[in-house]
């Protein structure tokens, strides 16, 4: 799919239908269609990137940004917000749908229907340490610091 | 619980056993004990907050950088990392259960047993251009920016 083609993209353009609420140079949230609860905001930078791996480090703060504001004025709105949840998937494995990087913010109340399941065991120490070599190979691997600025 | 109590306050001391990845002067992050995955990362700011009502918004774009960056090595690690996913739990009907904020960065790859589920029905866009003006006065509402520097 090319950038003509993504339908984030038509968004951040203003050429596709959106539920517009705050919008700056870099960075438009609006209402998911298909939302898990009322209120349901995605966060996109306009520039297109496909994920964590392309979007440039200081723009992905901004939409960071915009989403803590969007959480905040979630709880100062109307809609029914005990709660807020943050959720971002990198990746078709990770329940990526769009590959335009979104940022979800949706407010939680009880009783709304939204479940997470996982086996949540507790592990050992020295299993999560040796995890933490790994990750800490990874962060001086090279490629990155590579597309960060 | 007083800020003396806080088991992530305490990690952020160094006066906790964690297998940390990651520290700066404003943020630490290190393995989940409960991973969803092997690699599942907690990012959070030393300072505590309870949430993001209380989390400084320059803290909070600090701690997003942390993850994006972790993002990064989690692909550049030798960890089964096909996706990724960032989480936020803002309070307790959002399922936080540790009352000092925290950003979950955790691998994914097909059949990892993580699943989400909820009501995605598609909804019309005179029901999402409501919840969108509702959103708007939140964000304009007393308060809002209070706490934003």
């Amino acid at each position: 799919m090319t950038v003509d083609e993504c339908v984030f993209c038509a968004i951040a353009r203003g050429q596709a239908e959106a539920s517009t609420v705050y919008e700056d140079d870099a960075v438009v949230a609006f209402m998911d269609h298909r939302p898990v609860t009322p209120g349901h905001l995605l966060v996109i930078p306009k520039a297109h990137a496909v994920g964590l791996e392309d979007l440039e480090e200081g723009l992905g703060a901004r939409v960071w940004r915009v989403a803590h504001r969007l959480a905040r004025g979630l709880r100062r709105s109307s809609l029914r917000c005990e709660g807020i949840n943050l959720f971002l998937a990198d990746g078709e494995a990770a329940f990526q749908e769009v590959f335009h990087v979104h940022l979800h913010v949706f407010p939680r109340f009880a009783g709304d229907g939204f479940r997470i399941d996982a086996d949540w065991r507790l592990r050992e120490r020295a299993e999560l340490d040796v995890n933490a070599g790994a990750v800490r190979a990874g962060l001086a691997a090279p490629g990155q610091e590579g597309e960060q600025r």
